[in-house]
């Protein structure tokens, strides 16, 4: 797939919204975030890209997920880590890790990320989860 | 894993050789290749670079490799394809789909490659695989 730099568009995939549910559960809203699926295999690779002020789900699953940055810049909240990312930099979900992405600044934050084809679906977090992120100042920002 | 843009290196992470062997085979000749092994899962995302002059074994096998294009200049034989990659291009590998990947230019070529962690090993072409590509001028300088 011929990818366009001008668009960030890979060709003949059709950017669509990053989820049908609005998210209506504690923490599972989401703003600005669009996804490409590239490709579905065992495991599927998607793009998604957050516009600025935009942010993903809050949420934990039990399968992994492995984010490569691609642009722009980007900050997520990842079990106990708050992480800043930059174009090309790895990180990997754990599996039950509460999770969020926000784009910082201006542009859109893009990144690729590769999941098994066959996984659980995304949970919101439980109460203990929830109060122990209100309970640390690093973290507390990622819980709305 | 934070990412070196200078060195073009992920934190932590330690380049090795493409492979142990150097390839006796037919066409499982290659030169000038590295890997960096970024995420071992259900699936394995590794970063593999190639130097300028430099190309990967000519090999089939049952799994599938998902690339995205991440530095310099390449071209790939795949199956019936050959094709250009630059950065962000995305190109996978069907199931037993003949396949090699060369640099084009004076830079080094980067892709990240992911394969599912259970897989076959690769394989050399066949005969009857190895003749159809030397008689098909678009194909033929692959076949070395």
């Amino acid at each position: 797939m011929r990818f366009d730099p001008s668009t960030f568009r890979w060709e003949g995939v059709e950017p669509r919204a990053y989820k049908d549910d609005p998210g209506s559960a504690r923490g599972m809203a989401w703003r600005g975030v669009s996804r490409q699926t590239l490709v579905r295999a065992p495991f599927e690779l998607r793009y998604f890209e957050i516009a600025p002020g935009g942010f993903s789900s809050l949420e934990k699953h039990a399968h992994v997920q492995v984010v490569v940055a691609a642009r722009g810049r980007g900050r997520a909240l990842i079990g106990s880590d708050v992480v800043d990312l930059a174009p090309m930099d790895v990180v990997e979900t754990p599996p039950w890790a509460p999770h969020r992405w926000v784009t910082v600044g201006d542009a859109p934050f893009g990144f690729l990320c590769t999941v098994e084809a066959e996984r659980d679906r995304p949970q919101p977090l439980s109460d203990a989860e929830w109060e122990a992120l209100l309970g640390d100042p690093r973290k507390a920002p990622f819980a709305f």
